[in-house]
């Protein structure tokens, strides 16, 4: 557990130096788990297994490839497909027939929708869908509510306020070099807090879109999501759910299935290849028409993995039901860390879908807590901090290892919060971050 | 040839309903080739070879993936690594090694680059130079010359006229759904021009970027890229080359290593991963790190195959110096092409990179002609029109075949032009598209 015997620690310090803030994805910097420990790089991943550069096996309870993998990492079902894509060429002049069917599978699945874009990543599907939703209308102010990605649309809402997007997932967010000619055009409300919508609404009666994480944290009020539908329809606002975190937990398609209430576009991504890159926008005929209207094109959205993962992955997932599976297992944590928790005497708030499971101790110490479960847990040879996006291959065997792991570490905790220990003396790394920061 | 025995023309009938603009790349849309009989999909791809859906074989002299796969289809060296990290497992809670080993090989190949950042596209790519150069200079306009994409910032140049981007490549491109407070933040220029940049720059002292491709259709003149290296040095602009598409072409990194003029930032996709996505951002430090001032994230930038397609194509091309192959090839093709319409008195006007060449017929007939290129060259075997990007597949053998096929064409336009024939008479499509344009 020495940082000079982590290879993947080392291969960290130079990916520093050559590649601004380490890694690719804010949840993947070492420094939001364990700064100085962190494996940080993996060599081999299999079901909810992971093996660093050093050849050490650990059990992945964290976040699953930040969801991507809900039927696990490396799945044959998926990845023979995808071999057998690549055998037939990945790319050619000609496009790739997966991407049709795919479109007609993701319609199939939502009865509202007509017609299916897709992309490669998150932030440009949530780029094309407000280009969407602004084409149809000819308005350009948007309402949103949930994490959309890194792009200019999204991030000028921090130019008004720095900290407008700080409930928003991600507190930090600079919006240094958005062009400040799209100040006030992005107007975040809060989940379930209808009347702040409305007062966006009554504010701007140029909105284009309301766009909106279906549920995150906590279930929907009653009758929210249905006010939001009903706010939009009366002013022709157009309505997106970013389903790119949520789809595919609790439903086979969108989370909004379980709440019947019906965006005008919607769009999926993560656990849609699971793990292989694609992500869609799907919506209404006469939305989504308007696509025509602009210019959306891309090279590599023509490639020919991310259809074929994205259809492998659809079947698997009906076979199984793995919705069901990833729920089911999501509950039986938090029951367990409501158990522990009680049992140790810690405060605990449990959060999120039971399929990306989230919690948080009530105390001035919760950072350096975070910090010292995530290190002890690495010791007993599991990837853990305070979330769990569960997969299929969570079986109960693993479940049961890891709340025997963790139940100590509460016990622990329990001392800490007792002043019997102090949880300085055991930290042997620096505390977690707790969001965007600046790396040295 | 009838379209109804045509598999590929009846899916993009389907496609076109369930998937609006039927593509996901313009350059892919069988309108622009032959609107009924563009096979449109294909099932295999190998070296210079494509099946299509009804299994007929073509040979492809046209754009070979959009310049994707300058090493071929199905390239071996590329596609057993490829495999092997699929084996590995493509994605996990962390971050692949490979992307860190790509990155210090860019830099490598660019003495004058220290940081790396990596996207999946190269709609993408750009979006992040461009936020990166705005961090950096805290300055929002930017003056282009090229083709860079469909994101706001760059449609954005057609808000104040919706012509200005008609020189770039594409004309007939609509700034819809492009917020309006993007006016006047992007000013295109037109290549060699260096009187035009200046007046940018003149009427516009806060330019936080110059960004252009550093040459496409013709060879810069002498001292213009100097000239535009000098004036963004000057001001204090950052000068970013968007390699997407011509890098890895004439050089062992970006041409502009030949014309020894060194940009702040630099671009590459296409090519570089022979018809995997992944595209890059390479730059100087000082720029670069004001990533860290903004926030750039997404997960699909931390998948496994696009850096490992990355190094296992600049290996491959190291090894073979696809590059000379491939100027070789090109040139090749340029004087037989002029040979030819010599020959036939036809008046044709040769463009663009060796490895990337392309021709016009000067004649009111011109898409017409193209059509009826398209149409004899695919009942002939062949995916041809006017554009070939050569690859390293191309042999002699295949080019002999080639010319002598184009050459039964070339024979017949001569006849059309000397009117002793007509070309309507012979065409059984519509005439193809030249741009962007609305489907029905």
């Amino acid at each position: 557990m020495k940082p000079t015997n982590n290879t993947g620690q080392n291969l960290y310090k130079k990916a520093k130096k050559i590649i601004p803030g380490g890694t690719h994805l804010l949840s993947k910097r070492p420094e939001l788990f364990l700064p100085n420990l962190w494996p940080s790089y993996y060599s081999k991943a299999k079901d909810c297994n992971i093996w660093d550069l050093d050849g050490k096996k650990y059990t992945d309870m964290s976040h699953m490839g930040v969801g991507t993998n809900s039927l696990g990492y490396s799945n044959s079902k998926i990845d023979d497909e995808v071999h057998s894509a690549i055998k037939k060429g990945n790319m050619s002049t000609l496009n790739c027939p997966e991407e049709v069917a795919l479109a007609e599978k993701l319609i199939e699945l939502h009865d509202w929708a007509d017609m299916v874009r897709f992309a490669r990543t998150g932030g440009e599907a949530n780029a094309i869908s407000i280009r969407i939703a602004r084409a149809a209308t000819g308005r350009d102010k948007i309402a949103i509510c949930g994490y959309h990605g890194w792009h200019d649309w999204y991030l000028s809402a921090n130019l008004s306020s720095g900290e407008n997007l700080d409930n928003n997932l991600l507190p930090g967010l600079e919006p240094a070099g958005v062009p400040k000619g799209l100040t006030n055009t992005v107007f975040p409300f809060n989940y379930n807090k209808i009347d702040e919508l409305k007062k966006i609404i009554t504010d701007n009666p140029d909105l284009a879109a309301v766009k909106m994480e279906v549920v995150r944290s906590v279930e929907p009020k009653e009758g929210f999501l249905e006010d939001v539908r009903r706010l939009c329809t009366e002013n022709n606002i157009v309505l997106i759910f970013d389903e790119c975190t949520s789809g595919f937990r609790e439903t086979y398609g969108g989370v909004h299935k379980k709440y019947n209430v019906t965006p005008d576009l919607c769009m999926f991504g993560k656990a849609l290849g699971n793990g292989y890159a694609i992500t869609a926008i799907i919506g209404k005929k006469e939305i989504m028409e308007s696509a025509q209207k602009t210019f959306i094109s891309s090279t590599f959205w023509t490639e020919r993995i991310g259809p074929t993962a994205g259809l492998a992955t659809l079947k698997e997932m009906e076979k199984i039901k793995s919705w069901k599976i990833i729920s089911a297992t999501g509950k039986t944590i938090k029951d367990n860390w409501r158990k522990m928790a009680s049992v140790n005497n810690i405060n605990l708030e449990i959060t999120g879908m039971d399929a990306l499971a989230t919690f948080v101790i009530k105390s001035d110490n919760w950072l350096k807590y975070k910090t010292f479960i995530t290190q002890r847990m690495l010791e007993k040879g599991f990837l853990a901090a305070n979330v769990v996006y569960s997969s299929t291959k969570h079986s109960e065997k693993i479940l049961e290892k890891y709340f025997e792991n963790l139940s100590e570490v509460f016990e622990q905790i329990n001392k800490f919060e007792r002043d019997i220990d102090s949880v300085d003396k055991h930290l042997i790394s620096d505390v977690c971050h707790s969001g965007f920061k600046r790396l040295n």
